[in-house]
């Protein structure tokens, strides 16, 4: 297994890449990947590691690689959906045949990836979450996954598909635009980080509007974490305000999914693969 | 002119409607209007003005009385998209003929009504703009609009139509959805406030992605107000971020527009009439 690291969105530090290496380095044999930290994973560009044309440059080396079997999505924070429209034209079939990894941010080059049907795609922890106390488990359940071991999967997917799942926000900003992959029929499960109670009521009542999505088979929620006061109080948790989204638009509310941001986050993949 | 004044996202107290209405019996007698605000909007439950029952209630009352000539808004926060499923198909012939006013979160039932077709609908200050130092200008301005007075408008839609006003992250989650508005061909103008850099960078990328929106005429961004630090700095201000989402996606760029969360904020009728 050769997999190739870039990131479309924030940079991450050599540190990250060493610690990686390291962790990598400490598998059995026979599991053991050869990973490729792209040097573009440091660049540094305002928001971004690197300028548009840095990230999606690197974006490209790894997906048109025929050398490399999967790429993984180095970090989150933003920046993913700014390549999105300038390289799904030029993914030859180097890029058919892989396995993209990532999650938060990344879901909006991963959704795209999905939508038009090219390679295998898994929302999955990045090298990033090694900077979490407890990381290095979330990592190695990335590499595991890879290495064929199932209890790497988020329980209900491993059981049900097709799948995908999604940072809330991320996919509601996907939502109009032709890189909203069609989820009639998915178990779509949601995660959300560092937003207050009525954004998230307001991404998930705009989600289950979208008839792409309303014709979904279930929907569950992942971790709603560091959510900042709601001033007034809300009223409603996360759980309350999902049941009544589902309830309004006929979408079968499914429970709570285990992803999140966090060092638990576990693997699902999107579709039936 | 008999104005109805409901709440669909938070409330505003009764000093406020003592405010407006001491504004309205101040004016000219030949352009006095009777301004009846609904006692909806006072109720308070959770983040909203009273429930999704009673605000879409107050909404309804207002809309299908053949007795008022305008529903005015009287204040955003959320809450509106949370109502539109719910009244577009109990809207009926009352309520087409009517002017519909406001701006912020109300821009998601004004931009459904525009899309259904129902109304004549306008951005314009809002009754809450009077908790603002010098805010009784922003709400006679509204009411000078009402009263045909063309100087209210904002300048570019006032010589060109149609055209369309939103708060930036409520145009984008209204993406998607069926209630966004077909705004080919339009003039589309954009305001934001409180949002960091890379979140305007976000929407706007998502919106010009949109295939109903990037058949745009133009695009004019309004006042980004209150924009909290971008970490690390974007290195952008937002007046580069729509130029370069602009050239991107091919509508073109015609500059700033005279409208914001603020007094200064001027109207803008939807469509043409």
């Amino acid at each position: 297994m050769k997999i190739g690291v870039v990131a479309p969105g924030r940079p991450i530090t050599p540190e990250i890449a060493r610690t990686l290496q390291a962790l990598a380095e400490g598998m059995a044999a026979a599991r053991r990947p050869e990973i490729h930290v792209h040097p573009q994973c440091f660049l540094s560009s305002g928001h971004f590691a690197g300028d548009d044309a840095a990230r999606a440059g690197a974006f490209l080396d790894a997906a048109n690689d025929p050398g490399l079997d999967a790429v993984w999505f180095a970090r989150g924070g933003y920046g993913s959906f700014r390549l999105v429209e300038a390289v799904l034209p030029r993914l030859g079939a180097a890029a058919k045949n892989k396995i993209y990894l990532g999650y938060s941010d990344a879901g909006a080059l991963m959704g795209a990836l999905y939508g038009a049907g090219i390679g295998r795609v898994a929302h999955a922890p990045m090298p990033v979450d090694l900077i979490r106390p407890g990381g290095e488990a979330a990592v190695r359940r990335t590499l595991d996954f890879l290495a064929g071991d199932a209890t790497a999967l988020e329980p209900a997917t491993a059981r049900r598909a097709p799948a995908a799942a999604f940072n809330l926000t991320i996919l509601a900003h996907l939502a109009g635009t032709p890189y909203l992959p069609d989820l009639t029929g998915h178990l779509l499960l949601l995660e959300e980080v560092s937003e207050p109670m009525y954004r998230i009521d307001r991404a998930l009542g705009q989600i289950v509007s979208v008839p792409a999505i309303r014709r979904a088979a279930g929907l569950m929620l992942g971790r709603c974490s560091d959510i900042p006061a709601n001033d007034p109080d809300f009223g409603r948790d996360e759980d309350a305000v999902a049941r009544d989204w589902c309830a309004r638009s006929g979408i079968p509310y499914l429970g709570r999914a285990d992803i999140g941001h966090d060092v638990g986050n576990k693997v699902v993949r999107f579709g039936d693969w």
